[in-house]
């Protein structure tokens, strides 16, 4: 027997992360009841965004413009560049509120899993130190082993510069994923960074 | 100024239960990052059944067709009608092994909010009543105030008819222990106690 729309829409909804197949049943009844508008909206945007939204060319995050409205913004202190792995890790150093600008690495070195410094846009960071006048990088990598590598692997290529670098403090726990730290505790660790 | 995509996506994920601000940043990243292809299928899979799937004209449940595959499955005991609360009950009582027929109220009386008999579906009960050949209607509402004043107004309806009608049993669930079982359960237990 060929499965039900239903059970697609189950079946599809654990695409995302999290979700199992208990919640999966329970997003598609509670949508199928009492939110199929919201669910339509849902779909309509999803489509969109898998579709147009791309990568800034400047600091590699999301974005469905060719540069990011964070790199367009003119107010932002040009001096001052943070590198992070994710996306959502430039939401999560916004609240704790930098103004300065992002280089996003998408990843960490991984040397394990075939992650070299080209697939993390490392081949793409001297450009952007040589060109722009930057006073300081902010080494904002998890405080993982791979994150602290990267941050490391990261120092050295801009120390050659004669750039000055530091490293977020940890005030960061151990083991902790920047998305889940939150904002106050980011805070602490902008302002507590050491030269390396 | 405008909301980005992203923003768009994070906002509307928040329409399935259970998932906050954070959840949806965390599932919008994940499937922009590693899963657009299953996200697109998503988004598709979605429109496709809030358009398409309707309720059984029989049992009142999901489905995409006139009647459900349940309801036109000629193997199933026509004697035996089991009454549910929601579609997601369904597959519930199904994992038990249960293979006769079913009703989905789609909602319980609840007068205070408004809704009552004819809102959950008891105006066409009673057709079914009286041309289906039952043997037996088991009353599996939920055990909460609203879910007992449901099955006992359902109960005399079926009463009515010289139907036999039984309410599934309410206890100690299998595998608890007692110490964490509220006394509400196990005064429940008690009473219906049988004799080995």
């Amino acid at each position: 027997m060929a499965q039900s729309l239903l059970e697609q829409l189950v079946e599809a909804l654990r695409c995302m992360p999290g979700i199992g197949r208990k919640s999966a049943q329970r997003i598609a009844h509670q949508l199928l009841q009492r939110n199929r508008d919201a669910a339509r909206h849902l779909s309509k945007v999803m489509l969109e965004a898998m579709e147009n939204i791309g990568h800034c060319q400047r600091c590699r995050t999301f974005t469905e413009n060719t540069v990011c409205h964070r790199c367009q913004n003119k107010k932002r202190d040009d001096s001052l560049l943070c590198i992070v792995e994710n996306p959502a890790d430039v939401d999560s150093i916004e609240e704790a509120n930098y103004r300065g600008r992002y280089f996003v690495l998408l990843g960490h070195l991984s040397p394990l899993d075939g992650i070299g410094p080209d697939d993390i846009g490392l081949d793409e960071l001297p450009v952007l130190l040589d060109k722009e006048n930057l006073k300081e990088v902010i080494l904002a990598t998890s405080s993982t082993i791979e994150g602290e590598a990267t941050a490391h692997f990261i120092g050295e290529m801009v120390k050659a510069r004669g750039i000055p670098v530091s490293r977020i403090a940890h005030g960061v726990p151990m083991g902790g994923e920047l998305e889940y730290v939150n904002s106050l505790t980011i805070a602490h660790a902008i302002n507590g960074r050491k030269q390396i």
